[in-house]
């Protein structure tokens, strides 16, 4: 989508512009015009002629042309009629600074809607509403439409956010940074244009390199997805959000319902597309820095300079945290190195120059250290030296070096320091040189650039389609639905999950002792039987189930039984047969489940049974669809891997079996948007196909849908 | 230890002031002069007269009395002879700035034995060598006997570190915290003094209240856990340890050892003296600025004010993340709140004023949060307000508010904007109102004081004594010792084991299948049986081993067939026996260890044995001597406990007769430090004590104790 009439119009006009000295309307007034704007600037109130010497208008209508941008703030009740006038005039671009709409409820989700009916009536494009504005710090427009009491530097860091106040702190934290930005945009409510509409604009914004987002929602995962991936192919996404408290997912009934949190959903769905997460602000900061400043890492080597061993020591603990490696360095750069660095030097990794260390010396121990075929990457840590040289001073001397060809490897200042004028800060910054405060915040912004990068440069798979005969199983979703029945009967589970070819155990729902022993000599094996009953949720407490039932005898008393407990608790008319099922025998026990989120889409869930899951919470997930590499990383991502696999000389599992079952999941949750929640639990596997099988399964339907 | 003649002398001689700018000793005179200190300064220099009008004395001996303290920073090859005339002079304490002892290794070491020699002949005091110096903020005695290129505020954080670069680099990060400090000791090479001294003389120091330390090793663990523990009921010791990397603990040959690495001991000495971790030099400010600042928390229930929606969320987002409490506030706090608030606030926490919040807004809804008895703690978030009111214009609001009786419950602010002048953050550290950048730093320290009031108000727990024959094993490892054995073999280890009361498996080494026999029918049980060589390591692969033994002819053709296994590998004079022992059946497995580590001393592990260790690394560690207490809690704190308490039905484990077995290996690894590392696993548990055996067991003894 073409999104120039907000970042490059050539007019705009300010609806609700004020002459009031400390108002909303004067305060984005004078920012426009003191930033530069370099197009043409149209006030629009009915009060004024001028402000500060531009002429104002009456009212829209009164324009002298049709601006490219339209930016309302006027009072909330005038707003949507404020919109309908600037479709009237043929403005296709808006921007709804007031606030009142969603946000507030009750009423602003009605006035919301009315300003959604008149924006698409017209054909227009809106961000907002309750929104801070935009700006571009591209000299072509120069352009800060918003409330930033404080104007950002220019760079390469696009910003989106949903939170307009977050969103004027970060620009306003991140001068003390020296990060600059090419556009902000404050997205408010999101009513009309979303994160993916800014994403698919930004992967052709030429001064754009960097992307971070702070969100609170995702308006339409798919989309979202989509946009995010294509885009992170070219240039790094990094995203921070908010809202991740368990709060609302603790109340979910399912098992993988329980699981899901929206922390995990979050997670998987940025893996997916290659999203780097932001836990907090200041990772969102640390993280653009690195991406905005340096060259790609060619591998996760570091060398580490420095002139105190304390901070050395802790940037060696950092590299270890966040799985990167010390480099070894070669005998001729530490040759090199003892030719000018003094005894009490230690010219191994950390290169620690002591405290006597001048510029030149980190000149020399730089440029020698970067040409090491064994570094990929290189840690400059400077803690104020007492004597002989200045923080800037060294900047200084980097600049001349520098200057020349860049070294293809990324370089990163520690500066412990306060960060007074003679720190260095700015002419490390003009030389693209990431500063960071500490070495553990260096070094977890190069292991997000290799995460990045090893993302960017594995295939994102393919999505397998699964044939299966939808059609013949909607009666089964129109008949829970007129029947009021939430949870599906076991037999419809088991006729939708056998279309869509799930490995299930064999079993069928029978109403006598004869049938079951049909059942029995056909699986050739053991069986377990239990009641069928809507009235009976906890079949083993209830006396219920009976299992390795191997003879004709044995089932006609496991039968009748069953029915005599059965009957304490309801009535004959209430229970619907017994279901028999084979007995299977396998390794290992695996939890396989989706559950419909109403942000996310339907998140896939896998884990090993009983401890695994009980106790060390070890499950993946994935948003669906999956491709087949997202099926296959979420049976790599548990611990429990390597018994899959097959640990310690015993048996594992048939992993592609797991990943089929995997994908027909996704693509069963896809096909029908009733399912509200699944759970294929237990699937026991072994090495051999034949002897995977699913043995238990549960459906919850949305009786709306 | 009395240190009052290093932090609050009368008189202070500076062996090496120079008159020489720019020299260090220059910069120290002058510092020590500009900060204001109130006592004597003799510098001494042969080559100058006076520095800046201060007489200088020719030599030590010419010193018209003796000073309280001494500072040495000489040539190195001058500073041992500097000591010695500081002694012959009466001088008690000696703070040994000059470098080029043991850190640079070679000479240097041999250096600091000389030093030390001289130190004790004196009977002096010695602060270093290769340290930066010492601060005392006291105006008692103002002074900045260091490098430090910038004087820190004043305040109750006493700060020892033991990398002098960054100490001085802390002290100059933390203004712009507005953190203050009492006392700043950099501590060098630890060559006499070392943190347990210091941590008891701190323990009386009127001026501290919070202790921080930046540690890369510890040069006596019981001594220093018992000083930081006692220390710890008082006063809040906050520690970051450098030097965590595995590096060495990989190359380990036990199971315990493998897992023992450094960083694990680590955190479980601190939890045991009850220190407060930090991760990073930033946890260290920010728990630090909690501490130094705020009374305790009487709970965990958090209220934020925010004037913006985004921030908030993070906020809360950190609360869930660091097992906080969201508080419920009172109808009357919300009916409160709403006779002032705007509509569109939300008075339900997190209570959003919105953007038009000043400061008044701020005032009233943190005085009425601050009466809601549902509230333990709150946080008090600010982005710049767009217009109506300053950070700084809010800061002096509160100020009326604390300026009379300070409310009891902890305040924190959040302040995510520039620290320009109208920031307010001066005037917020007056009131001590802690500030942080971002919410999660802010909810992470109120997390830090709750983890240590808990830890603060529960028992330590004591030291059971247990009586072993210690006399009657000596002979065991003094045998091992002259074979240069490093492996006891099996009946050594079990006659010790036994000596301790552990509880064994029974088993012996027999020579006959007759003795075979008589041991079934002792045992009345399976048997299992295997070699007893030294060269044969891996017993099961080499078909050493037989299960399951029960009948007497089963034992004879296991027997014979184990040992004609065996002479394809050996000869039958290295064949010590045969090693026959009951088979246990028990329901649980465990592993418990202990590695003896250079600088912490015995570390003792404990954990489940299978998957529970060997895929989740579900283990956890405590340094010996273990207390009751210790011993119960590293059983509570692996997530398998709950398997152990009795899993969802199933029975669990003895858990008294797994408390005594580690305080039994506590006293063990204490009563002979010849023994390097000791494995007992499996330790076969279950519910009743008697089915709860070791089954096997490993002693590694180190050959040169």
């Amino acid at each position: 989508m073409n999104l120039d009439g907000f970042l490059y119009p050539s007019s705009i006009a300010i609806i609700g512009a004020s002459r009031r000295e400390g108002s909303l309307g004067r305060v984005f007034f004078d920012k426009l015009v003191n930033y530069g704007y370099t197009g043409k600037i149209w006030p629009v109130n009915p009060q004024a002629a001028d402000i500060n010497g531009i002429p104002c208008y009456p009212s829209i209508e009164d324009l002298p042309g049709t601006p490219d941008l339209g930016v309302i703030m006027v009072r909330k009740d005038l707003a949507v009629e404020a919109a309908e006038l600037c479709g009237k005039k043929g403005i296709r671009n808006i921007i709804m600074i007031t606030a009142g709409f969603r946000e507030v409820g009750g009423e602003g989700i009605k006035r919301e809607k009315e300003l959604m009916k008149v924006v698409r009536r017209f054909g227009m494009k809106l961000v907002g509403p309750n929104c801070m504005g935009i700006i571009n710090t591209d000299p072509q427009v120069s352009m800060n439409a918003s409330f930033s009491p404080i104007d950002p530097f220019r760079g390469n860091v696009a910003f989106l956010s949903q939170s307009g106040a977050l969103g004027v702190a970060v620009l306003e934290m991140s001068k003390s940074l020296r990060l600059g930005f090419s556009v902000f945009i404050s997205e408010g409510n999101k009513a009309d244009l979303v994160d993916h509409h800014f994403l698919d604009y930004l992967a052709t914004h030429n001064n754009t390199r960097v992307i971070t987002l702070y969100m609170e929602s995702i308006e339409d995962t798919a989309k979202f997805r989509k946009s995010a991936s294509r885009l992170g192919r070219q240039k790094p996404v990094i995203a921070l959000k908010a809202g991740t408290s368990e709060g609302g997912a603790k109340a979910a009934s399912s098992h993988t319902g329980a699981l899901a949190s929206p922390a995990r959903a979050t997670s998987a769905l940025f893996k997916q597309c290659g999203i780097i997460r932001a836990e907090t602000v200041e990772d969102m900061f640390n993280f653009a820095l690195a991406f905005s400043n340096q060259p790609t890492p060619g591998g996760n080597r570091v060398a580490i300079i420095t002139n105190a061993g304390g901070p050395a020591i802790l940037a060696t603990d950092a590299v270890e945290k966040f799985d990167l490696k010390m480099a070894s360095l070669s005998d001729k750069t530490k040759n090199q190195l003892q030719t000018f660095l003094p005894e009490e030097a230690s010219v191994d990794n950390p290169v620690d120059m002591i405290a006597s260390a001048n510029e030149k010396t980190y000149q020399k121990t730089l440029v020698t250290i970067l040409k090491d075929p064994g570094v990929d990457a290189v840690f400059v840590i400077i803690v104020r030296p007492p004597v002989n040289t200045t923080p800037q001073m060294i900047a200084r001397e980097f600049g001349e070096v520098l200057s020349g060809e860049r070294p293809g490897k990324p370089v990163f200042i520690v500066l412990m320091a306060e960060k007074d004028e003679n720190c260095g800060l700015t002419l490390f910054q003009e030389l693209r040189l990431p500063v960071y405060a500490y070495p553990e915040a260096a070094v977890n912004s190069l292991a997000a650039m290799l995460h990045y990068e090893q993302w960017r440069k594995k295939s994102l798979g393919r999505i397998i389609k699964i044939n299966a005969d939808r059609a013949g199983l909607k009666h089964i979703f129109e008949a829970a639905r007129a029947e009021k029945r939430e949870y599906l009967a076991i037999q419809e589970v088991l006729n939708i999950l056998y279309a869509y070819g799930f490995p299930m155990a064999k079993g069928k729902v029978i109403q006598s002792t004869a049938e079951a022993v049909t059942f029995l000599r056909e699986v050739s094996g053991p069986v377990a039987m239990k009641i069928e009953s809507e009235d009976i949720i906890h079949k083993s407490d209830s006396g219920c189930v009976q299992i390795n039932l191997q003879e004709p005898e044995q089932i006609a008393a496991a039968y009748d039984k069953i029915m005599e407990n059965a009957l304490r608790v309801t009535t004959p008319d209430r229970i619907s047969g017994m279901f028999v099922q084979e007995m299977i025998i396998g390794e290992h026990e695996l939890a396989l489940g989706m559950k419909r989120d109403s942000n996310y889409g339907p998140i896939i869930m896998f884990g090993m049974g009983g401890i695994f899951i009980e106790i060390f919470n070890d499950t993946s997930f994935r948003i669906a669809p999956l491709t087949d590499k997202d099926a296959r990383e979420m049976i790599q991502d548990i611990r429990g891997f390597s018994v899959l696999k097959g640990f310690r000389g015993q048996s594992g599992a048939n992993l592609e079996i797991i990943e089929e079952a995997l994908l027909k999941l996704s693509q069963l949750a896809l096909d029908f948007p009733q399912i509200f929640e699944l759970d294929l639990n237990p699937f026991i596997v072994a090495p051999d196909r034949k002897n995977c099988k699913i043995v238990d399964a549960r459906m919850r339907i949305n009786l709306k849908k």
